[in-house]
């Protein structure tokens, strides 16, 4: 065991300044609306973490070594739980969550952009805590390390091996030669796009506050609501489309949106990608299926409200968001079958979108059609191919083994969960929509319910469960491989 | 398209003659127990059968060709759809089933020796359909086309095809050079087995109806009873005692068996073979969590039927028999949950044991073991071994890909019977349940429950599934895909 400490300890203080900094966006929230004492509690947790983090990160000049895979794994592993713990201590100061488990789940839910909550009344907390809870989202959205890299480029803690253990999809694609330049281009793209975001939903109707946490819920694709009954509060058309074209949005390949600017025929070739394609063709054919089971069940009234619905929702699973604007648990088993299968795909790789990412399960869908295939034809070669390039054996086994791993998580997970004597689907749908970083599931965490039937021990599990899918599994669960502590080979 | 169309209709034929021939045993005894009528039927059914079947075998000689891999996979397919269908007559006639749908569905059940039924009040069926129902177990168990090769060894139909798009698992292996003479001994120890478990209930106090119909049942890990709450009918130690033993050797490798008894050191060469030890050690570690689980709840007054019952419903779920001595759909989350992932690992290959199969299952926790090691050592060369020889890398993918399409099978095949509107678990578990060849599943088709709920449509659909299941999946799904029916490369 030769772990690089100083880099370590480097990058938690690094970790601690931007939590502590961010919550100055609260905090002055907090007294715009005359919160004073919430104020108050803010700089109680801003000044302690801030100080401590610059003391850490100012103080320790690391040697100039390479990082190791080891290093980066353990770097990112504990940011995320460093992280989720100071997002949470605002929620325990204040008295909004009480309970520190609840405040963690709460934080780390937020962070991961989960949004799970163990929240049944989420009206009644301050604007001071509620903006926080929602800019977490925002922070997590594109990986809390990721921006670091790119606000501090200079931090000289193997940006390179941190960034690839946080982002999201099978690679990194290095957009730029330098990762400082390309995290700082895709922090620039999502947040012209939030802004964007907040000025539609302010010309649509909403206060400055309602717009921009909603933005960061979608943005970040979390799915936080400042309202008891999420999207369906506003009752109104215009909100929801602009929300689901954003969702849409935030679940796409941000790759992509920077060769639409920086590339000629950018947006035509945005179209010709294998991922972008299946994206969308997932959404139109589940918001279609569900549209006409909603119709011929006649459940709403309004012929238009089905179409209305299913589109809301089968996008806010898709993209991972998890915001409602239908209780979906009220559906017919095919129609929450669909939003079911749509719980193991989530958004496409490089997007603030959990899951097992759009270009695995086109990658798995194409294995299985070339299994038939060689069946038929023992002797035939079929390459497996993504926009026209053949992957190599070497990816195509790390994509077949990443989806094993997320299925021995789900049975893993669900065996522990099951402890709590819930039916099966509540803690099957608990696993899958933790680890998938989507927020609601099937009948006790349904949309309209919440988590905060579980005891302590659950939560806890469950926010494990949204780290190690917010950080692509393998980050996260070599942790817990015994290899992973034993001697430097 | 060059199909061997002599041959198919051969085979076919030779199908027809076994099924009808093994009709005799089910007429005789009707005529036991003076069931003139159902005689009298079941005499309907073996006269044409046999006479059409003679026919075809007789008058085609086929030219002596190579047979394709397709050709193998039209037979076995299309045997299984006429075998069931031929097994199914008896019921339509006699008016025990008088709905063809069911029928076929009672028909595929016993063949795939999955064990579910749509019967409700079993009892009230004359004992000649009752031993026919229960006999197709024994039939489909090691293959109706191995029996077929090994009593007719000079049928000539590409018996080493056949045998192997038959066979249960990821190889065929050929315990001797000739595959006529492996099928044969294979019938010949699944036989004696099952002469002996008959005697041994007979001595337990069974008549030798009850004694033989079980034993058919458990040989073949198929699970119809003849009593409408299955083996909890007897209440006795020593019947759940020995039907326990035979369903745990029944799903046990049967090669194993045939090394044993011909090699010097068999039986402790048996205990060094991997699949074999991670089958037992699933059966002890299920029994100790559900055991343990039972007794903290006390689900049950007297502590020995928490282990009592515990050990009996994991065995006869894991062999994927679906005998119930009690309703794990009355235990907790917990225990069902454990359940519910034996319902995903099955019987050890070359067993009568359906499912994914425990040596597929055991490669697949060594794959996610490696992946793991991987991203620790990314470079490191670990091989997959299992009998510690080292898998070949067309094998591991192999076993890879009958995972990913049994879960993409299920997804599909949940998918639509949730058309049904019956609640997620009961359609998730329908389908597991008949693609496994397991039996009973949870809530609506939990142990003390039956599938006569489903319309005309899902039986078929989850008859097919049996099938499918049956034939280890590619075999029937092959008939699918368009490049089946495609030109010949």
């Amino acid at each position: 065991m030769n772990l690089n400490i100083k880099v370590f300890l480097k990058a938690m203080g690094i970790l601690s300044i931007v939590m502590g900094a961010a919550m100055i966006f609260p905090f002055i929230v907090a007294i715009y609306y005359g919160e004073l004492l919430v104020a108050t509690d803010f700089l109680y947790c801003i000044i302690p973490t801030v100080l401590i983090g610059s003391i850490l990160t100012l103080k320790i000049v690391p040697e100039k070594t390479k990082l190791t895979v080891r290093d980066g794994v353990l770097i990112v592993s504990f940011s995320w739980i460093l992280a989720s713990f100071i997002g949470g201590t605002p929620f325990v100061i204040s008295g909004a969550i009480p309970n520190i488990y609840d405040a963690f789940f709460e934080s780390a839910s937020g962070l991961t952009t989960t949004g799970a909550s163990i929240l049944s009344d989420i009206e009644s907390l301050p604007r001071g805590i509620l903006f926080w809870r929602s800019f977490t989202h925002w922070l997590g959205g594109m990986g809390i390390l990721v921006f670091a890299v790119a606000v501090l480029p200079s931090l000289g803690v193997g940006a390179n091996i941190i960034a690839s253990a946080e982002a999201p999809g099978p690679t990194m694609d290095k957009i730029t030669p330098k990762i400082s330049d390309t995290a700082k281009n895709l922090y620039i793209i999502y947040g012209v796009m939030t802004v964007i975001e907040i000025v539609l939903l302010m010309f649509a109707g909403l206060d400055w506050f309602d717009a921009s946490t909603h933005s960061f819920a979608t943005m970040g694709t979390g799915g936080f609501s400042t309202y008891n009954d999420s999207i369906a509060h506003f009752g109104s058309y215009t909100v929801e489309i602009i929300i689901i074209v954003f969702m849409i949005m935030a679940g796409v390949n941000f790759n992509l949106y920077y060769y639409a600017i920086s590339r000629p025929n950018g947006i035509r070739n945005m179209f010709k990608d294998d991922e972008f394609k299946f994206y969308l063709f997932i959404i139109v054919g589940a918001t279609a299926l569900i549209t006409l089971n909603l119709l011929l069940t006649n459940i709403y009234e309004n012929p238009d409200e089905s179409l209305r619905f299913s589109l809301f929702q089968t996008v806010s699973i898709m993209t991972t968001t998890g915001f409602a604007s239908a209780d979906y648990d009220t559906w017919t088993t095919f129609a929450k079958m669909i939003i079911f299968i749509l719980f193991f795909v989530g958004g496409s790789s490089s997007s603030t979108g959990g899951g097992v990412k759009v270009i695995r399960v086109l990658v798995l869908l194409r294995l299985i059609k070339r299994s038939i295939q060689l069946q038929i034809h023992p002797n035939a070669i079929i390459d497996i191919k993504v926009n026209r390039k053949k992957l190599s054996i070497d990816t195509v086994s790390s994509i077949a083994n990443f989806i094993f791993l997320h299925a021995m998580l789900v049975a893993i997970g669900t065996f522990i969960i099951s402890f709590s004597d819930f039916d099966f689907l509540t803690c099957f749908s608990s696993v899958l929509t933790c680890i998938g970083n989507i927020g609601p599931g099937f009948n006790l965490v349904g949309p309209s319910m919440n988590f905060s039937e579980y005891g302590d021990f659950y939560k806890m599990c469950l926010s494990f469960l949204m780290i190690s899918g917010r950080l692509e599994l393998y980050t996260f669960i070599m942790l817990f491989a015994p290899k992973f502590w034993g001697s430097e080979r």
